[in-house]
């Protein structure tokens, strides 16, 4: 089976312009098959400060009500998705954006809870042939963090949750490597240093970990996350820093996830 | 030759939800394939305003300053280019949005002129390949008036220009019927009377009409781009109605603009 790498970056750092652009940078020299899946970062809370509606965070999950969701459409399908698509083209990527309306790329339905999060979406499907297509053209899909329910509804929707989703779909046809950037290293042994960073975490591990409290707060449903993903078919999973993607692409760098 | 649609809709059409929906469901209707280009509407001008950015207008054209480049990137290729495709999605059309920076699309370069209107592009060269492809995959593709450099910079461009270049390069493998659609029902005879359209408008009375000073203002710039469009060897050009698309489509309504 060919290849094909599905690249997370997270908001951090796309709020910062050195680090974006250093991520493009080596983003650009991966050969081959890839997808860039990237998240919004803070611009959508500052532009939701700017026009004066309030923000609800819960459990570190945005709110999204109607006014919130044309905000979060216009920064991350139109400022932040631009911006990458058009850096990545300057550095010789056939990038191409998209949110999941687009060709009706991943299908979702608005999340069903106790808690209205409002119009947020939990994904169905993903439509394996329009990237294949794609990818068969060269193109490197760069995707916002939208889905819509096929009824007209756009739908806010977690990154890593939609990264995660595409790479297990696209496994059936490729061999995928699938990458959490972040601004950490990796996860690390020790929160508070770097240098401590878990080469290899196998689920066993990671329970030890979880248990001893050392691996806490937004790791946690990261790495739940990343579990899954190594359980549902991907081949390999790296969780590392954004600025050392190259690292992480050649196994230098990162911390692979593995079930065994 | 197959028949291909490339249908421009103007700012005072999406400033109206109504109206917008009216011309969509027409649009969905149109069967085979089909190009939708999108201008931008107050839309922008009021998010600039609620943002403390200000606006420069010259001749009708907005000088374009890197914050008025934000703002547009954000209310053109977010916000409405994605409310378009989640609504021609849920009415049966597989819709993808797109910038003249996705997929290279359309390769502009910032404007030279006496005046500097900033980040304005004036178009180069359109992908027909990477357009061909998606039509032939039953996508329609739905583009916001936006370009690039190629180097990393978007460009703030004129969506009746880019629909024209697009019709022109795609009549090289296509029978292209471009129209332009906005709020008046064709060119009039008399600009106070809805019911003096011309249904089909010569050059030489196009000449004559303008020269007795009944055709003035915004429609000029149109119409001279109209009649270029139909001398660069696009098949049909109508300027009419967006709530008269189908009508327009089957040759019942709007002004055909001809060479003859």
């Amino acid at each position: 089976m060919d290849k094909l790498y599905v690249i997370k970056i997270g908001g951090e750092v796309i709020d910062s312009p050195t680090k974006l652009q250093i991520f493009l940078q080596q983003f650009s020299s991966i050969p081959g098959n890839k997808i860039l899946v990237h998240g919004g970062g803070k611009l959508a809370t500052d532009m939701a400060g700017q026009l004066g509606i309030p923000q609800q965070m819960l459990e570190g999950r945005r709110i999204t009500d109607a006014e919130t969701l044309k905000v979060v459409t216009m920064v991350y399908a139109g400022l932040v998705n631009k911006q990458i698509v058009a850096a990545l083209q300057a550095k010789g990527d056939n990038a191409l954006g998209m949110t999941g309306a687009d060709g009706n790329l991943v299908l979702a339905h608005k999340r069903e809870a106790k808690t209205d999060y409002g119009f947020v979406g939990d994904v169905d499907e993903v439509n394996v042939r329009l990237l294949k297509s794609l990818l068969m053209q060269d193109i490197v899909p760069v995707l916002a963090p939208l889905t819509h329910d096929g009824k007209g509804q756009l739908l806010n929707t977690n990154a890593d949750t939609i990264a995660k989703t595409i790479a297990e779909a696209m496994s059936q046809q490729f061999d995928v490597h699938l990458v959490y950037s972040f601004d950490k290293p990796g996860v690390l042994r020790n929160a508070d240093d770097d240098d401590t960073v878990i080469s290899s975490l196998t689920h066993r591990e990671y329970t030890k970990l979880r248990e001893e409290g050392k691996i806490f707060a937004g790791m946690i449903p990261k790495l739940d996350n990343a579990f899954e993903a190594v359980s549902a078919g991907i081949k390999k999973l790296t969780i590392g820093r954004a600025a050392e993607l190259h690292d992480i692409i050649n196994g230098r760098a990162g911390t692979s996830v593995t079930n065994d």
